[in-house]
């Protein structure tokens, strides 16, 4: 297995730049009181599709030959990739597939929808959505762009933390989640290169731990029902991101979801800005492991922003 | 009566600069397609205290007298206002009294003892307010900020404005949502003088468009019962802000309760940011008035970004 290395996010970056906002990096004085440490918030959240997977999407659609172009794109995801993968197919003119699983959120339904890709539901298991899309890929020859197992999406993902970097030099620690590890393994070659002094830590949901799991049995541990309130980081690490992960992450820490709420609401109050669940997870993390913290520089990435006001409104009620 | 001019705004900005956030610009395309015009947002809800009003309130605790500042500040709010009061006064070293209605919700009292300053607390009426704050400054002798009359305190406001033209030249219209008009008189100082060919428009509720009322009659009509989801803009206009707004102001353009609701689920769902909805009044507006607005480059200044978790949960669950 091929694994992806920094100069591939040298080149995705220049693929990709101009296609994909440069988001920017916000402190919050009050945050740092709270948990006891200076932190740099990478607002992926503001991305295009409002979230991080827009820019592995955008690299793996425009790695494609005109040959492979021609057939179009596929995927099965109920999230953010869903929407990623359908712009960045928009954007250069070709044909997307999304199999979505039949119980998805309107909210989604229509973005994907919107953004002008085809929809194939199928039942709410992964069964069904890989057969699905099986099919879809047999008929029609649609190359699939695998969520976080794809080179090119890696490697797209690593440019967060590549500008991150640029952006707030001497990092003691900078954070990724961890769901299926897409972005915490292009994280990992960004920060290996160009800081390589900094940590690199993980956060994770307790409740969908597998990553924790799978690096300290040194084998690839995948989730049993998992549950979170963090619906991005359910999924389980790839046999590639597992390998980047296991070269280069220094630790992953897990929160539960009391934590992941509070670190939410915490996000929405002191530093104004809207997040989905699972860009809370470091932060709520770092709020639970305040001696590995104490005062040092840590970067987030806040991985997206991507919440429907009703579920919103639910959590903030309580 | 004497007016400032952009010159104060200019020495403002010399005294306040180190001291404030200088508050990014975002931008959204997602909102520019569904307003049709393009929007430049100025992020004063990331601003210390989370709202403009820390500005004009650092401004004018600077500017006093070793003798005055022995005295310290007072004033009445419920709002950002005594908050931003509190936080000038507890970065000089002064004392701080702040007048509150007895029934206002904790988390703005404990914002404001947060900061340090003595509470006092009294009926919810203005007389009350006004009674309680003038025994106050008799007793202690202590130097009343006012909110938005105050000169000293509009030439702060100014600054924000200041910064946005600096950051985005070639504005067809500046926005300032107006209550008191503090902002949107700071912003006619600046626009006037960096831009004379940009428009000042403000965005006011229709359920409290004293400041709409006043500029068409040519002479302050106070607000008799506002009543608006907008809860910082309830407010009638001062002397000092009508005769500056009046001198500049292109047009003040109202919205509806409905479209501040829609404006404010649009900047959390599109913009990724909280705000609270006062700040979402000039996008209303543009909603209700896409044809002014039409493919014109304009610059919002979104206020504050103070609002409760639970009220937002209230609002979002509808």
């Amino acid at each position: 297995m091929r694994l992806p290395q920094y100069s591939d996010v040298e080149s995705a970056y220049e693929r990709i730049k101009n296609r994909v906002r440069r988001t920017p990096v916000l402190t919050c004085k009050s945050l740092n009181e709270i948990a006891g440490a200076e932190f740099y918030f990478k607002c992926e959240n503001f991305q295009k599709v409002g979230a991080f997977k827009f820019r592995g999407a955008t690299n793996a659609v425009l790695l494609l030959s005109d040959e492979q172009a021609k057939k179009g794109v596929a995927t099965h995801s109920s999230g953010n990739h869903a929407q990623a993968l359908a712009l960045a197919a928009k954007n250069r003119g070709i044909r997307a597939q999304i199999v979505m699983p039949s119980n998805s959120p309107d909210v989604k339904i229509n973005a994907v929808k919107g953004y002008g890709a085809e929809i194939h539901f199928c039942e709410p298991t992964l069964e069904a959505r890989e057969a699905t899309l099986a099919k879809i890929v047999e008929k029609s020859g649609a190359i699939f762009i695998h969520p976080y197992r794809n080179f090119d999406v890696i490697s797209g993902q690593g440019t967060a933390a590549k500008e991150l970097i640029e952006d707030v030099p001497k990092l003691d620690v900078v954070m990724a989640p961890v769901g299926g590890g897409g972005l915490l393994s292009g994280t990992c070659l960004s920060a290996a290169a160009l800081s390589p002094e900094t940590k690199i830590v993980a956060g994770e949901p307790k409740g969908a731990d597998d990553a924790a799991r799978s690096l300290e049995a040194g084998e690839i541990i995948p989730s049993t029902n998992p549950k979170t309130i963090a619906d991005g980081l359910l999924t389980s690490l790839s046999d590639r991101t597992f390998a980047i992960i296991s070269k280069h992450v220094d630790r992953i820490l897990t929160a539960g979801e009391e934590s992941i709420v509070e670190s939410l609401k915490l996000i929405f109050e002191r530093a104004k800005i809207v997040v989905e669940p699972s860009a809370a997870v470091c932060f709520a993390a770092a709020l639970e492991n305040r001696d590995f913290f104490a005062g040092k520089r840590v970067a987030i990435i806040l991985s997206g922003g991507n919440i429907d006001l009703k579920r919103l409104a639910n959590i903030f009620s309580k």
